[in-house]
């Protein structure tokens, strides 16, 4: 039991792993034998002034020899070590708010101190995939009421960083997933912010979709912006568009988030804490939140939309956020676009109030802006619509959206993709269903969004009438491998389109 | 899209992840890139003649070339692959059971259809430590049925070997864990096949404690028998204690209690599941199941243990097993020994009818064998433990443990450890408490169950009458290290046992 067996020497072996920290140790090394560390063993790891929380593999081979340790990336990164550095390992001391995780398993309710220490161990990175996957799991199937729900989404804020504008009322949207092209956000941005309201909006990438807003509209301008850089955007123009994954809002749930990626569940609980955490701890005060519904959108039904709605707003209250909740039609994809360039042609089209600018993405625009206007405060009720129209059509919406882009520090024209295909109707009838899901997955094969121009050009809707070989849509490539890859898909599957 | 970039070669890595499979590869290989592969994706890697299911980690160093990849020990073995053996990797299609554990997140109920393709999938190693863990999470906290935990029963059992005695009657026991030094098996078996009955008894090592059956029994005799050694000694002397690790009795309940372990729960219908899935795998018909009730115990409530009572005996009738559930006094430790040397010395006692072989022992063994025997229906209602004691009184049972130990390839006597250290009491007054799961870890600490000798040797009982610096334990190890690790947890920790 001597103690400088504990100590060995880091080595780089470049493992990425996401978020799971893991410590990779020989078999034969002398602290695993005296320690009786074995695989999947949870073990601090410490330098001098800092110290993570690691699961052991064990290490067979000559990767490492037995004095050197090595740690996955997200290790290496959180303990911020250098090749040939000396780390301490030793046991880990329990991890206390486990006992929470476990009560809540065996179906006890939790109070805040204990979701806010959950969260708070979680951020340090001291629970594995296990621990998190188990976390996830006992807290989705209606197994939260509003008070837990609030209690965790308070604790999710204050797991990170919180903005503050120094503005009385500060407004956000969002929209709760599932709806292709639905590119309403970067149009929301402009009318409100034209208006004069303050709307710092950021946006994720694409996470399984075909683009995400970040996605799009890095087409038009830069989104990848310091916290500095975005201050200023929004102190100029009142509004801005950028991608929020430098910002450090409620890290827990970045990491939650990718555990309910991997297990295909998105709980009601854990989806109302993370959208409600990420919008409060960016400092906004009024939000509007859109929930559409359709039979292959993300919310299926009109009584779990109702639901739903009904507890945002509630626990939004519980946090001190002024939430409305819109439910919406989500049976078909919105607009003509499907992938970054194209979403950004629609944005562009409906900006300019082109004749052929997509009527459904302006309708859905005019509605969750003026919302967001009445929610305000600033535009008296049922006058919220009428004055978003007015913004949008008289060009000042236009006017902001191109200075919000020249202010982030360029604005660029979308170009189209150099390889396409398209596709017409094998019979003619009435267009019955679009099934959201796989028009999003062919999309993506043909390269959206890390091929900007990729994706999908409607060119029908629901209930549209369709003569034998009309056109449906056109594919877009960046190259011909791809669309071959797309067509492959489409090719495989009858039911994309459904024309009867 | 060219296919070749799909087939990479193996380099060992020699990297072990206990049962998950990890596969590896470069960020910078065609097909990451191609396919769109990033950390955690589950990808599927095929040999000619077989594949198995990975999560991916990416390699941004030299341990690996772009035109290489690696695979997690665990995966390596399935996969039966050799240095430079060309793989060929794809997107994982979906795993249809995982739509039944989200239904089970979801709260609804699983028929044996349902809980058979979970199972199929989690021993074919198709679920990562995510998956796994949401599983036995949404199965925790009287969240399945009696009619569920049947299925998952049956569904264990099908899922491996199934041994066949061709015996009308095959009597098992087993013990709901938890206490220190409570090693009634090996005299159980004694006593049942001195008596004429078949009792193939496959034991643990010990996973949390100082010492399991298995670990025991080898002090005295060989327990890594193979399949064909077991049925050999079962057909000579109508009875076996072996070491079960090698069998394949229901696989996927070895990879479901690693993922318990790291949650550190044990819910109830995994436990029954776990319990008789192994029993009726190995071929039984007719088990007793003790279950010790304590403050310190695994099963803590009277009210927790009837509840289990009934649904092991219901469980039981419904997968074909006649079982008997005995509720017994788990509040201290059972015997003096606590460590494999220490128990079998216990065990030898109360073989040899020795004056000072630990009673408490004795009596647990003379109930649990006597209600195996009238479970059988070989000896009548309320004789049980009266025939069972004459078989031990008579020598016969001893006779038959050594001639099953000699069937097994030696009989050995066990030595007491060469190091040692008496703990004596620093008051006097009665004792009120000793905690099993510290007085546990005391004896592993001291080296327990690696160092066989190791352990502690109880010199007192609950309610004992204490003097001050009357001898409360004795301490042993194989090396002076080891005792003062040991003793340094006793130091800190002034409640292993309580006098007032």
């Amino acid at each position: 039991m001597e103690q400088h067996s504990n100590i060995l020497k880091y080595k780089h072996l470049g493992i990425y792993t996401q978020n799971e920290n893991v410590v990779y140790m020989r078999d034969d090394c002398l602290v695993c034998i005296s320690e009786g560390f074995e695989a999947l063993t949870r073990i601090r790891v410490a330098k001098v002034t800092r110290s993570i929380v690691a699961s052991l593999n064990v290490i067979n081979s000559d990767i490492l020899l037995p004095n050197e340790i090595g740690l996955s990336d997200a290790a290496a990164k959180k303990l911020n070590v250098s090749p040939n550095d000396m780390l301490y390992v030793s046991h880990l001391e329990p991890i206390e708010s486990l006992s929470h995780v476990r009560a809540k398993i065996y179906n006890q309710k939790l109070n805040y101190d204990a979701y806010n220490q959950i969260i708070k161990d979680i951020v340090e990175g001291d629970y594995s995939n296990i621990h998190l996957s188990a976390f996830i799991t006992a807290c989705a199937g209606d197994r939260m009421d509003i008070d837990e729900i609030s209690d965790l989404t308070k604790a999710m804020i204050a797991s990170g960083k919180q903005l503050n504008w120094n503005k009385e009322i500060v407004v956000d949207k969002h929209c709760i997933g599932g709806l292709p092209g639905n590119r309403t956000t970067p149009l929301v941005v402009a009318i409100v912010a034209a208006y004069g309201l303050t709307m710092p909006k950021t946006s994720s990438r694409a996470i399984t979709s075909p683009a995400g807003t970040a996605d799009t509209m890095e087409v038009l301008t830069n989104v990848a912006l310091s916290a500095d850089e975005i201050e200023n955007v929004v102190n100029q123009e009142g509004g801005c568009f950028v991608w929020g994954g430098t910002a450090q809002l409620s890290p827990a749930d970045d990491v939650l988030i990718k555990i309910e990626k991997a297990l295909d569940i998105d709980s009601e609980g854990q989806l109302i804490a993370s959208v409600l955490s990420k919008k409060a701890a960016a400092g906004s005060t009024h939000v509007v939140i859109d929930i559409p519904v359709g039979e292959t959108a993300k919310v299926r039904s009109m009584e779990m939309a109702e639901k739903l709605k009904n507890h945002l707003e509630n626990v939004g209250k519980a946090v001190g956020l002024k939430v409305k909740a819109i439910i919406t039609d989500g049976s078909q994809p919105v607009g003509y676009g499907i992938g970054p360039t194209l979403e950004a042609i629609d944005i562009l089209n409906v900006l300019k109030n082109e004749e052929d600018a997509p009527k459904d993405l302006k309708e859905r625009v005019v509605l969750l802006a003026g919302e967001l206007l009445e929610l305000s405060g600033k535009v008296e009720k049922e006058k919220g619509m009428e004055t978003a129209k007015e913004v949008l059509i008289s060009g000042k919406a236009y006017e902001k959206f191109l200075a919000i882009c020249k202010a982030q520090g360029r604005f660029t024209q979308p170009v189209l993709a150099p390889f396409k295909t398209e596709i017409r109707a094998e019979t003619s009838g009435i267009l019955k269903r679009i099934d959201n899901r796989k028009i999003a997955k062919l999309a993506k094969l043909s390269g959206a969004p890390q091929s900007k121009s990729a994706g999908i050009s409607l060119n029908v809707h629901l209930n549209d009438k369709v003569e034998k070989d009309g056109l449906l849509y056109t594919l877009f490539a960046e190259s011909q491998g791809e669309l071959n890859y797309a067509l492959e898909y489409k090719n495989r599957h009858n039911d994309i389109i459904t024309i009867k």
